[in-house]
């Protein structure tokens, strides 16, 4: 409809998620009437991301940086592991502003059906580092999902085979939750996860 | 919170209407982690269109060629001028599929306040093409916003002055509108507008 440029610009802004083709044609015909400098300033930083993240050599989570800010953090507590999912999962532990030791990001879950086993989600480079002998305790905050719990259980053998301590995040009804909107998964596992008091 | 490039793509991500910092921070992290053929094509879009693409040297609607397709069209009917605020708005007539006319883009709307003149909106352009003497009829499809309405008066004016035959499409209730549901602006139009039957 529109010229070939502008087309392929709508088209290639559906990678982007969430963004359907109504959308990428409001954002495409925004940033050309617009914003062409906010748009010529977005390339160039896709470039230079695509170009230049790669993934931390002690944790794994995205940077450009041979070892990421959070590993090179002395004042962190080496013998606290925490592992989680993705790198939006960090930030998410991090708001809560109270865990003071490292992560390792698995990039993912185990997932045999899609061919993703432990060599994928980095439990190699996860088993040397507890073989190292510094992590005291391996703390699994994987999701709460099929995948997440398989995930956690495959790992907790292997760090338990390592003689490392082993415990996964709590998991129940939110703080702040009201119990008549809460799912009866999470409500059966607050119920038989239930503390004496 | 995260290394400097992913911060940077995130913060320049916020250019695209309707993202927020979630959302900019789950685009990165998606484009990074899944999708980096992707992004790599984003920013070759984002580079040629913000490079290639000007305006129709007859209408003023976005495009990288001389002359757009619908002007360049010689099966569309030259006495016919529809005048719209911009791109997209051609895209909704043309949705219509019943206007067989050409277009002109005005890219906007006057705004005293903003510093919006007749030049801005391409009213120069648009005059010496009605003086040409092609046109014998000029359709106002400006939004019926009041923007939008005093730049189809200002319109009207300097088109009359050219013997110019000048309509205004019509407002009212949108087919298969509940009267309930639309507001009492758009009915009390509606209701002025009446004609007999
Ligand atoms: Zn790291
Ligand atoms: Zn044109």
């Amino acid at each position: 409809m529109f010229s070939p440029l502008i087309d392929e610009l709508m088209s290639s802004l559906r990678c982007l998620p969430g963004v359907g083709p109504k959308s990428a044609q409001r954002m495409a015909l925004y940033l050309l009437e617009r914003d062409r400098e906010g748009a010529a300033r977005l390339a160039s930083c896709l470039d230079k991301a695509v170009e230049g993240v790669g993934h931390c050599s002690r944790c794994r989570t995205l940077t450009e940086q041979p070892v990421c800010g959070i590993c090179n953090n002395s004042r962190r507590d080496d013998s606290l592991l925490c592992v989680v999912e993705t790198p939006a999962d960090v930030l998410a532990m991090e708001s809560a502003g109270t865990f003071q030791g490292k992560y390792f990001i698995l990039m993912g879950h185990l997932s045999p059906i899609d061919g993703i086993g432990p060599a994928d989600i980095g439990l190699d480079v996860l088993l040397s580092r507890l073989q190292a002998g510094n992590v005291e305790e391996l703390i699994l905050a994987t999701n709460p999902t099929v995948e997440g719990e398989a995930t956690a259980h495959y790992i907790a053998d292997q760090a338990k085979a390592q003689n490392v301590k082993v415990s996964r995040i709590a998991h129940g009804v939110p703080l702040g939750g009201e119990l008549e909107y809460i799912d009866g998964g999470t409500l059966a596992h607050a119920l038989s996860s239930r503390r004496q008091i």
